[in-house]
């Protein structure tokens, strides 16, 4: 028997309902496997913030290392002020554990109704970049609250952060059958970054000859994630474009609610993080209304990151099983987490 | 009577064919008036740069800056390095003549298809400030292609220029019906830009109480922008988002064939700059193809800056006319144009 160690972290707000449940289905997903799964719950987010002023120790970071992966529900709450949680846990999570690849695939599931008139066949993957980029940290400001305030935030970017996150979207794109890889960028304006991303897609394109390549400014992309989807395989781009691409990716297929998403280490130096795109909803949390069906999904991207691919696979053939019928009846969070699970299980 | 004298930089690709309707439909709106327009041509873009490797030459712009108003088609070329015609002309332009307030409406006209299955009425406008955050060219490179590079962008922000601008959209949004302001911004992780731009919106908030505000951050944006547009009123936010949401905009609207923007100086210590938000794009460039409509509608926005508001408001008229009655006849650039500037005179 091989057993998983996994790192809870549930977070504040649905995060706790929603890991409730996908851990519901991890189990069910595990079942008959000689792979069993232990978890350890780490209090993190804005009650433990609240009780200690403590957002994430280098205890919480040590004992998190030791774990085969990590997942996450949702962190932050209106009571915590702006930053804190996200840049002194989330964020540290990502960069302390060099999350490089942010993996978020934007998918329209059959039944599943998006907003746009003429959807077309959407099945796309964002490789966010997750280490750099304007989420470093690295601004600053000068007499605040005066009329003289400045305020600057500096996107980094190096040649060893971006190749290593352009060679993985190669490798993800060269596995897909349409092998297209879009680079997505505003070379145009940030000359010096975009200039390292553009070399840097042609250099290591060499390595993936198969892989055919694009480039889209950020500002056309969101117009084509508007009026052609499908023409996007493999999108890759740095931290802060990704983070607004597949937001806008989540809204054309469905909604935040469906949108899952993986912190991957890919040279496993440490543990892996998976977690919905959604954040906490503190509007409507403890109610049993959040929609935990991301939270599944990103199981369905843990069990494949851990080599499980056939029990990935059973997960995402359920959710997918259960978007076609779902219609628009209204199920609570357990409900949902239920009806999957049976499904996973047989 | 009045003369308007008119910088003219039609720039590259479509710029000129879609200016030259411009100009005929800014004729017709003054035909009868006494109000004349003499105008200015710059030679200035991809041909010009080719040529003498010059973008903007200080002769140029002091020229320019004699004039009451700038109306610009469209600037960039394939054959020049990404960055040179953007950074040295367009921006530069932006910068140097400070229009701080980057103005573009996003409005879906009856009769104009949305990608968005349920798009409902959409009227907003985004003030996009113009002279800061990322865009302001202070950036850099070290090691330079080598496995040691290092690239990065710096976003600018000051109280100065944050105030204005949000000054400036708090006017914009009591003079409209539903008097309500949104800031787009990121502050959970930029947080020292984010959170000046926050605090000068609850500043300047009470000189304007009946303005109502709301927060979103970038990526929640794009994700209203889909799912219901009819939310926004005015927006404001920093100059790369701005960039980023009002293609998105356009997309959501009938696509940037439509798209009208503005940049001002509403200090007029300098002409303000119209011009449509699409590119030169050259794969139809010389054919006749482009839309002029975009430019039409900047040409509108310039005779309002002018105080020509009635003249403004019949050109705006007689394009929402033809879109109302456009269907999905395919007319040259020239037919666009004359039929517009026909519903104009008469
Ligand atoms: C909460 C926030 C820091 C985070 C991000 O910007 O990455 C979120 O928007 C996401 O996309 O996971
Ligand atoms: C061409 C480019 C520099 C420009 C910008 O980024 O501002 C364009 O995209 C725009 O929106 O006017």
């Amino acid at each position: 028997t091989r057993n998983i160690d996994l790192a809870v972290v549930a977070g504040d707000g649905i995060g706790i309902e929603v890991v409730e449940q996908g851990l519901a289905v991890l189990e069910a997903a595990l079942t008959g496997s000689d792979v069993k799964v232990s978890t350890t719950p780490f209090d993190l987010g804005a009650r433990r913030w609240h009780a200690t002023g403590e957002t994430l120790t280098d205890e919480d970071l040590a004992a998190i290392r030791t774990h085969d992966a990590i997942l996450l529900g949702a962190i932050g709450d209106p009571t915590v002020p702006s930053g804190v949680l996200e840049r002194g846990l989330l964020l540290k999570l990502r960069f302390a554990l060099d999350h490089y690849v942010n993996l978020r695939p934007g998918k329209l599931y059959p039944g599943v109704r998006s907003p746009l008139a003429d959807p077309g066949e959407i099945d796309f993957v964002v490789v966010r970049e997750g280490t750099e980029g304007p989420y470093v940290g690295n601004g600053g400001a000068l007499r605040v609250g005066t009329p003289h305030e400045l305020a600057t935030e500096v996107s980094v970017n190096t040649a060893f952060g971006v190749e290593r996150v352009v060679r993985d979207a190669f490798a993800r794109a060269q596995a897909r059958p349409r092998k297209h890889l879009t680079l997505v960028h505003k070379h145009n304006v940030l000359v010096h970054a975009g200039h390292l991303w553009r070399r840097t897609v042609e250099a290591v394109n060499a390595e993936f000859p198969d892989v055919t390549t694009d480039y889209l400014h950020v500002d056309a992309a969101t117009i084509f994630l508007t009026t052609n989807p499908s023409r996007f395989d493999v999108i890759v781009t740095d931290n802060l474009f990704g983070d607004i691409l597949t937001d806008q990716a989540a809204a054309i297929t469905g909604g935040i609610g469906l949108a899952a998403s993986a912190n991957i280490n890919p040279d496993r130096t440490a543990p892996s993080m998976f977690e919905p795109v959604h954040g906490s909803a503190p509007d409507i949390a403890g109610q049993g209304k959040a929609d935990p069906t991301a939270t599944i999904l990103s199981v369905a991207m843990l069990l494949d990151h851990l080599g499980l691919a056939v029990q990935s696979q059973r997960v995402e053939a359920a959710v997918a099983a259960d978007l076609a019928e779902r219609g628009n009846r209204v199920r609570s969070t357990a409900e949902v987490g239920r009806e999957l699970a049976a499904r996973v299980a047989g």
